[in-house]
């Protein structure tokens, strides 16, 4: 099948694009569209306000203005999904954002959906997100790891903390589905699943998955 | 790729899972999970009324356990997703339905959902469901096209009532993006999309992409 | 007055059609229309699950069938109203569920309702119908007693963990009235009120009450 | 049964009580609480705007004061239902508003209700209350037959303008059940039902009928 | 520049209207519309039920119908804004509501608004007029202070419960901005915003200083 | 009063900032803050879509950085309130945005507002805006009038298509306020309101004057 899925990486961590890459190679098949991860270099190490979140979007949409040729999809691969709405204007192919993607996948395995954020400072911006797809209805909450970007690394205590945090969402905030509100994060979803005994989505996942749909619809 | 991906149509019209069957073609991969498209021989002609959808409930989920084994994932292949629920407790494998995950990808390509109806008496049965899926807010209008399931072989005549239902969910109600809302017609979603100029979205094939991405993300 | 007013327990419990008996007893007046309370003896012992609400559909609408001669209205008393909107379409007589008028009920009483449910797995089927029904703008919150439909024979427990779940409904999700989410408890529903200091809807009693009136009105 | 429901019509129109008195009888039986339906002297000839609304609340405060002891129930007998709430605080009776009450019965009869007003200076403040009913997302439209309240004598005209105004609430905006947004009008509820074929809730009848129901059992 | 924008206090107790002067005082310039605040001497000492704001219209009308020649504009200086869709109906002149404006300047503020009652008895009050406003999808919580009007003249006392207040809205609701929802309390807006860390509205600002932009645009 | 209001333009239409300078003047006073307008040379000549929208975030963030000593506020003038939340991260001053705060003051003089949207490509983004603030409640509609940002410079035929839109939000849509949904045409509000007999909200006014508040009020 001709045609490339981008999953951009809008901040420039090579460590979040290979946990992207590593997360995607399920939906890889012999006879599908190619998935390339790709670290938009322009970018902050970590998207982690509402500036970050508008300073990507026109390197963003340079990067993928070079790749429009040999693209089939593109998939933004941040949590606010940071030039999204530009880019479907932009690029005649399927555009998805792991953001809606994953709360859209959510819905389908829950009622009440709940988010895991890294930083304080992201859950605003969220929930104007959520407000603007219209899912407030369905929203159980919103609560940071209360971890910064770098400290991320420390993988046991970042599991810990995701953990604690999800166990906080259903319990508290009666949520039964689980969204990770970042990228990257792919090797937790299983071990949080298990640890919190409801659905986890992990939302670059649910975006590619819907992108290689997409795409494969659209060639036939 | 162990495990079938089961699209039940839960009407007992042969013609409607010929459909089907066609719309999912692009989906299947040589490495990916089977998709088998099934008639439910115990079901009416078509879902008309919400009698209807309730009755195919117990015989859906019967043929499904006996499918239990075999299955990857189950696909409820009717507007109503009867059933999809009860089916979610009953399997161990993802379940989706075609209503949501229609309205679901609607909702990334457009910001308001319009829905083609076939009969008047379901649109009641819809709104409900929209109203459980908390996407009233995003909601433009759902319109019937006036056809009985029978008439629906004629499809020349079809193409022109949704064209037209579809023109005044665009124009009146706003919507800009629509959901045929109904199984086995994905013959008609590009010339509707041609003829409307706004994304129009066969529900079948939603929910099958998305049923080969939960197959291949739990296999990993 | 003639007519009788069917209220349908759909579970296959005599204990709690005997409670509902009771329960509707007030509202029988000797120029009324007669209320007659039956167990759906094909029904479960109690309807825990999705698939249980649907697998009495048809043999209510069966049941319904026989009588709708003989009815004058039909009350479908279980708190999720199952097969009410199929008993709608087939019944010329008004058709009232009880957590429909249970929940409007309390709607006049208070600003924002809780609901007290028998069992966990039932909350997200409540929350799907409190969707439907478009009020989540109002909801506080659905807590379940955690006792399985065979515990509550003991009633001091019941009452015991009723009173608990009403107490943390109305301090932690600020519920100021109350709805029992289940059939064929109204004896708690006093000391439930007197305990908890806030108005608390019996659900049967809601869908009965209204019944009463619709049949009057209809007959005038 | 002690105790009578205080049917108050705060405007001072005693045609308008008259048709109150007639549209509740049906309500009336021997063993239930009597019905008394008063007219608000001090009111205004109609409410018309939120000055009338509020004007009503002191001398309807004061009325219902005086038949504390007698009382069973009140029904506040105007669309608007003003001093509904504060009379919540005075009595110990339950208290029953008649746009509350319709509203919630047509919700029982159709997904999309819609409201004929008498005059186009109500609606904003119809739209106000439905706000605060929290049922906004079941809102069709809310139209005005654009007649002054002392044309209503006309019945002939005012039936017309109510079928056209239901007309345009059916087919434009979609409502399946319409209230007449008014109180003493019943006479014209089953010509306005034969004449939409959707259900025509008249609200004096479904307050008084509530009203009934919870005095019932409340006295048990 | 001619006319007066008339901040009416609709309570009869000075020293709210005092501290409401005292607030708006920043607000006065040289050749902007005089600010003047008014003691509704026929109101009660505080407004503390339903009964208690409706009972404020009639005198607030006449009021404000005697300063109609003199008036630039008008400010209901109540959270529960008592009057304010009357006096609109009434007057040529713009009319502010102080919860009304004080709300939605919050939401310019965070994405999720706590409100800080006096007393318990108002919060069910509150919430029918967020509900009317239509902001419900982003109100957090809404907590009284539990003390009576008359305590209120402890004013270390009354910080302390508000920042206490204040602090569960924020941590427990998840409120980003607080509305003071009281009038005449200017003076703990500063000390209560420190306390907090989260901006905190004081509603009688806000609304007198959307009078004095409406005043000035007005005149233009 | 030290410090200056600064409002930005972020097209580079210098007609459109003299038309917000004309807008603002009656806001600006003796001894309150100085109000100046800017145009952000590095933006497009009108904001057409989101690409341009996103696009001067950057910039803007970079002027208003420049300007932050000399600030008392921030006003980002262009409807769709780009940067806004990100100049609210970066500024300790008040920062408005004209979308924000004209569907605002809208909902103070009416229940359901309107807007005149300038290009049919702005809608989707106006509604993820309104659904982002929560007001889809209230919402009416959104329509444009047609026309390229060049062609408005033909005045009669702007206020004309104006016109002739507003109307059909008012008749078919049912808004009883409308917004003018761009910067620059306050010229047009007087006749536009005339026309139509509903308020008209320009939306830099209202920014503007909310911020004059906000300054006023934090010097104190």
């Amino acid at each position: 099948m001709a045609g490339t899925i981008f999953v951009i990486n809008p901040n420039s961590t090579e460590a979040v694009t290979a946990g992207i890459d590593q997360a995607v190679e399920p939906l890889r098949s012999v006879d599908g569209p190619k998935i390339a991860c790709l670290t938009l270099t322009e970018g902050p190490a970590g998207i982690q306000s509402q500036r970050d979140a508008d300073s990507v979007v026109g390197p963003l949409l340079k990067r993928a203005a070079g790749l429009e040729n040999e693209a089939a999809a593109f998939v933004v691969a941040c949590f606010s999904d940071p030039g999204m709405h530009a880019l479907r204007e932009q690029s005649r192919h399927p555009v998805l954002g792991i953001a809606e993607s994953g709360v859209f996948q959510a819905l389908t395995l829950g009622q009440r959906f709940g988010v895991i954020a890294i930083l304080p400072s992201s859950i605003q911006r969220h929930l104007r997100y959520f407000g603007a797809m219209g899912v407030m209805g369905r929203f159980a909450g919103d609560l940071s790891i209360g971890m910064g970007v770098t400290e991320l690394s420390n993988a046991e205590k970042t599991l810990e903390r995701m953990t604690a945090t999800g166990k906080t969402l259903r319990d508290t905030h009666h949520a039964d589905v689980i969204v990770m509100g970042c990228a990257g994060m792919a090797r937790f979803r299983r071990p949080l699943e298990e640890a919190l005994g409801v659905p986890v989505v992990e939302p670059t996942q649910a975006a590619a998955a819907m992108a290689v749909g997409r795409v494969r619809l659209a060639a036939a």
